[in-house]
């Protein structure tokens, strides 16, 4: 399929340190001229940690864009000082919880608001816990708290956890973990 | 819990048809001043419209932001204009595909990009589906495909479904009427 969109020209309107807005001049699919606004963010990862009791390590923040509490997994975005997303989920997961993982499965990918944004996350199941220090993010405060899988999976039922990367994580990761072993086969 | 974050102002920097982006100052939960930066978007719907033969409309498009062809569910954001999410999610499954349904089932609500957006949207399934006219989305050209939903949760697996509310409504959806018709209920 070809690109039906025709780009004129593109200008930085804004920068902060978690993302970039561009606004392009455009020659729309329709034929007429237009402009296509995006919000360009790092790619990001969320990691479903599992204990050995199978318990999933949920972080709880206050999150400014929702003044509310949120019950999330540990999800984030990478640093150009990571060198790939296994990297990133490695230093996100120790940050927001203080644990470290023998284990590591990527379990999927996810793009967010296409319509408007670069973002794609990377998704990760991590076992073989090891507590190696506390929780640790200096900017934002963050709880830690240890619920059994089935019951983070009813917390998504009952709209307690609505992040969707951390929605996707907990599906995908129940789907690979309750099949054969293999994430082509969720048990849905 | 309280908002451990303070505003002291709040500058709109950027504004399209789509989104705005906001700027504010403040104090952090570590006690350091610093910014945060907004994208305001129009809370949006997912639609899983779904056959007498168990099908699903995909609809597929070029995606700028991507700049590659995607198939997804029905989703966009809503319009001031709409009296409602449900109102929303019926004008856009309209716009895309030309259907109506005549059952319509919340089916859970997602929230994107939560460090930096304010992006949420409802997600639905719709049966009872009437092919009113075609797909007529002025600005886009979009195709529709119908595919057996087992084949749609198959696409996700493989990752040729990724946006992320196609992805929760077709995990979600695929739960609830998999289950014992309560979305509290999924078969995972």
């Amino acid at each position: 399929m070809r690109n039906p969109w025709k780009t004129l020209s593109s200008r930085l309107i804004y920068q902060n340190p978690w993302f970039r807005v561009i606004e392009d001049q455009v020659i729309r699919p329709d034929g007429k001229p237009g402009i296509y606004g995006i919000v360009d963010l790092a790619p990001s990862v969320g990691v479903l940690a599992l204990n050995e009791r199978n318990e999933v390590a949920l972080v709880g923040q206050w999150r400014y864009t929702r003044q509310r509490y949120c019950w999330e997994l540990p999800v984030g975005a990478s640093k150009s000082s990571d060198p790939g997303m296994l990297h990133a989920a490695q230093r996100e997961l120790r940050e927001e919880t203080g644990l470290e993982a023998s284990e590591w499965i990527e379990i999927g990918v996810l793009d967010s608001i296409v319509g408007a944004t670069t973002e794609r996350a990377t998704l990760f199941l991590a076992r073989g816990l090891v507590q190696r220090d506390d929780a640790q993010d200096a900017e934002e405060q963050i709880s830690v708290r240890w619920v059994p899988l089935h019951e983070a999976l009813s917390m998504v039922d009952r709209h307690e956890i609505t992040e969707c990367i951390s929605v996707v994580t907990l599906l995908r990761g129940a789907a690979w973990l309750g099949g054969n072993g293999s994430p082509s086969s969720p048990r849905i």
